[in-house]
């Protein structure tokens, strides 16, 4: 990038998505932009890199910009940014480096076509416009929430092993679950005991602790250890909730 | 940080302390800011976030500028940078963003109150004076150093699986261990033999030294090996020291 | 670097390579240095440190300076950029952060010495001059391809767990492996079967691919998986691979 717009400011968001997690980079990426600048959002979640997936630059409704492969990986974010306004498949040669390697279009697609971008070329010259309804989107998986029971799946788990759900406090003040509330987590056949609670602080070291994270999800964590390692937590699995009876 | 000081230039010198390592986080701070421009040293090791412990941000007697919790993190680094001039409680609206989340202090009240401290901002506008002598601060262990035997603790294993003790190499000398002396190292019942040593290259391959570090602590490594790993050791594990007999 | 040269920009190309593999540091900076702009480039893998061998730095041919320590690191790389042209020892007190730590070099002579050469300071001026044919070269162990069978060596595995082989695709087609044939792997006294491809997007989630990555080396990869586990492989390890019988 520093070679094709040499006064372009980079800042690296993280490297940490798990290897081929799609909907976890999408995820990060719309919880994480709203507090980053202004710019040109370089996203590279990529397992199907050169197959039949197009390469994708869009803008959205606030003038943001966004690169990476048309899996879904870009959308959840452009849409809490105003959606898309403008998409574009990266087609075009001079903004490419060549040879493309096909395994590593992040190097030789994606970071050349955001360069050239920093630089002040239009997003409309770097290939033919796409229609916006056409993109691939994820599907986000819903929880399904009861009058007492809330199903969940874990959409990640970070590196302390805490454990994010698809769930917002929304979601449990519905079956009645509020800081303070004991709760009862079932995977698979086992079963544990949660608190809700505000923050870490409030509760003692080894709880295990339901709290909004900060980024306004549902999380599990345990006080100074690893909620990841005692459900033997990955992405995608299901867990039930419960308000503990007394 | 870009957002509220654009010309500010961050630099990220380590995110690999252990979750929760508060006197890790604080050593590795003090160990390195010698070797670092004055500036405005941010630094998160927050196992008590949204609790009682106060944010803090203070001002060093050689100018340099320290935000973080009030657990003790900052203050060793603090101490060899001339000592704690002035402390304010980050207590100040404008300064944070809002709404400040429960569970992350860096992103909404540590790293804006430094970018503002960046954009010209006085500390004393940040909140309320704090006397240096109520912050908290961390127990550092001391060695017991007898005269043929040192007792020493852990303090931190690095990536290397080097591990470094509580120890100058004026506690060595003490006991007789100089470089080339022979060292019985007892880690619990067990016992192993190191070679007192001025760096690697004066051992053999898989050969236990006992070297003074890159920040003058005294450090048990292996030779291309694990240290770490053989001694099964962590922070705050007690070993004893003794010059081997021939 | 920003104490001594405040103006220079520090590119982090990767902290990932294995403690102690000179040769992995080796061939990652030769494979990416073509994909940087012109610069001052330190590579610091550095077993030896604290012992005979020299600190070094060198201009090759296209003008690009190189700062590291003389174990062979820095030679495959340079010689891509036109060999080397002039090489120092870097000897000289004032370019040296003093006292220089027996086991940290990068922090207190490279960097120092990188540091000197971008605010203006001459290579001549760091240090004694070497000849090039002196120079510690590394043994890049070479393939031994039959007319039937290649026997390679396993140069790294990356955090992916992808395998990359001492073999370009030329090497390949001297046995008659090509996209789209079925290829035995015998790693030891285990067999498995490879097929080669452009990408992963043309075989099945779980297959063995052997593919041209994205630095123009041959890689065993499993789509959505480990081949680095599979395989149990290390760097130096050996495998054979021949075109599997119909």
């Amino acid at each position: 990038m520093k070679t094709i717009a040499p006064e372009a400011e980079v800042i690296d968001i993280t490297h940490g998505i798990a290897p081929q997690n799609v909907l976890q980079g999408a995820l990060v990426l719309a919880a994480t932009l709203p507090y980053m600048p202004v710019g040109i959002h370089v996203a590279v979640v990529d397992p199907g890199v050169g197959g039949a997936r197009k390469p994708l630059a869009l803008r959205s409704g606030d003038g943001r910009l966004f690169v990476g492969p048309d899996n879904g990986l870009l959308l959840p974010a452009a849409d809490r940014h105003g959606g898309v306004e403008e998409a574009v498949e990266l087609a075009a040669g001079p903004y490419r480096l060549e040879p493309v390697a096909r395994t590593f279009h992040g190097r030789d697609i994606f970071t050349p076509a955001a360069a050239h971008l920093a630089a002040g070329v239009a997003l409309g010259e770097l290939g033919p416009g796409l229609d916006a309804d056409d993109l691939v989107r994820l599907e986000v998986p819903e929880p399904d929430v009861g009058t007492r029971r809330i199903r969940a799946t874990v959409l990640h788990v970070d590196r302390f092993g805490n454990v994010q759900l698809n769930l917002t406090s929304a979601h449990l003040r519905q079956v009645g679950i509020e800081p303070g509330v004991r709760v009862e987590v079932e995977v698979g056949f086992e079963r544990y005991y949660a608190v809700a609670a505000h923050s870490f602080a409030e509760v003692r070291r080894g709880d295990i602790v339901l709290y909004e994270d900060a980024y306004w999800n549902i999380a599990l964590a345990i006080n100074q250890g690893s909620a990841a390692e005692m459900f033997g937590a990955r992405p995608g699995q299901e867990l039930r909730l419960t308000v503990a009876k007394a």
